[in-house]
């Protein structure tokens, strides 16, 4: 078989994610149908379908979701931190604009309400559209969707949440800012006491240098600061990380059971054992982690 | 960019692997320079070299091993089932012609041989020829490397080996027979009392109803059987699985530390906290898993 891969999804096409690695590494996908195409003030947007992937939602040509397996980021994004915190009354989405996080969100019985903060709309327009059971919360009464930049919001809220979810995309593009340290110094001013946040953040094997750079200057800003993993077979390299902040609890001392627990219904991914297992780090991600994280990460000293 | 992605790995092109899922995902490899081919009475086999990626073997176009990963897949093979029997004096590896496995096995001091039985010589001489790094033990004292059918050799083992690690490629071509249950009832016998035995064991992502099968014979053979995980960047889905299976030691009671550990050297991937933290699979595992196996590894029950 040879096929033509190219950067523009195509019917019947095969579709080549922009690679990694300096151009090494790559993943391909079969596009059955484009479903809808179009270009926002902020990005290219695709949705397309692909057989048993079922819909995928491209940004800048790379993989945001696919229908077949979006249950595992979505849910370690949001249950990891929300069963950890011991009382989630109110929660703030940072861009997350399919809806797949903030569906998992309002699945805490506990939950006040859940604002949800992306820039660009009609990424949210798309889901609503394409991917109805992905945009499954918009219209919950606990949710208040908002079409605003993430960066300038934050800096409104003082005190305002127990938890905060930057759901973003890569570090290019409308994204950018969401990776600094002057974004999460607001992150940490619109937590309330005891508050957590936890952000999409890449994976060691690509983003190195990003992840080095991060780790060092969250570890002086919060009081914990730990890296912890889900499985996800459509991004390259299948492992999406993310960065868990938190002005007091310790989501390894967290016991995830009970009432709270059978409140989220059927998970597709989560469970209690995999809550303490996603921190458990291969040996060589030594290399990015700070000390402090090592230590508790790695097992070392 | 467009580029032409194909079957057969060329200098400067993209090589697109073997597709999963009904051909709707595949990884792309981009290739410098083909330092070896070889149509064996086997399979095809490829030594490529890929920038950071080092260089890769490939056996029917299908990504074996890269230099830049390849630790997480030998280690894990090779150090969760060492480490949780007692005292493993006598290892048989199955495949493995690489040497990745057979070089992580002869850094336990207590060992005394492993034999290694490969089915095809040829891979044992491009990893010699071509991956020094990898086929380091390959003159190792306490190695003994046969170039045979492991389905052969099986046959003439009892109670042989305290460890037998099977390290096959898919299930398609030389490896079918090492994912069929006449196999790992000779696996059985070949084991000492308290032996382990742990197998390569490919992904639910993308080998559901074969795992659920296997599983299936395997429960009804072993005192103890589970499944556990590895990340492999270079594996498309990012996930490898292991079938392990026990007349006795429990890798989940295991406690690795001490002596044992800390003359394994230096690892890359495996650490102590891995080792229980590689059990822990996504709910969604379920339908894969027998009865007994989901109730210990997705904690219900």
């Amino acid at each position: 078989m040879s096929q033509t891969a190219g950067g523009e999804p195509r019917e019947g096409g095969l579709f080549l994610e922009p690679p990694e690695l300096e151009g090494y590494l790559g993943l391909a996908l079969k596009v059955d149908r484009v479903l809808f195409h179009k270009k926002t003030p902020f990005q290219e947007l695709h949705v397309v379908e692909a057989g048993p992937l079922g819909r995928v939602l491209l940004l800048d040509g790379a993989i945001q979701l696919t229908t077949w397996d979006e249950p595992a980021y979505h849910e370690m994004l949001a249950h990891v931190p929300l069963l950890t915190h011991p009382d989630p009354k109110r929660v703030l989405i940072i861009g997350g604009g399919d809806g797949g996080t903030l569906r998992e969100v309002v699945k805490h019985p506990g939950l006040q309400r859940c604002d949800l903060c992306e820039i660009d709309g009609e990424v949210i327009e798309a889901a609503r559209r394409f991917m109805p059971g992905v945009a499954a919360a918009m219209d919950h009464a606990k949710a208040r969707v908002l079409v605003e930049d993430g960066l300038a919001f934050i800096k409104k809220a003082e005190a305002s949440y127990d938890v905060i979810l930057v759901d973003s995309s890569d570090p290019q593009g409308p994204a950018q800012g969401l990776f600094g340290p002057d974004f999460y110094r607001d992150v940490k001013k619109a937590l309330k006491p005891g508050g957590l946040a936890v952000s999409q953040a890449e994976s060691c094997n690509f983003f190195g240098p990003l992840l080095k750079d991060m780790f060092g200057f969250l570890g002086g800003l919060f009081p914990l600061t730990l890296y912890y993993l889900a499985l996800v077979p459509t991004y390259l390299g299948g492992t999406i990380g993310f960065a868990l902040n938190s002005l007091g609890p310790d989501p390894l001392a967290a016991r995830p059971a009970g009432r709270r627990l059978a409140g989220l219904g059927r998970l597709r991914y989560y469970t209690p054992a995999l809550h303490r297992a996603a921190f458990a780090l291969p040996a060589g991600y030594r290399e990015f982690l700070s000390d402090a994280m090592a230590r508790r990460q790695l097992g070392e000293g």
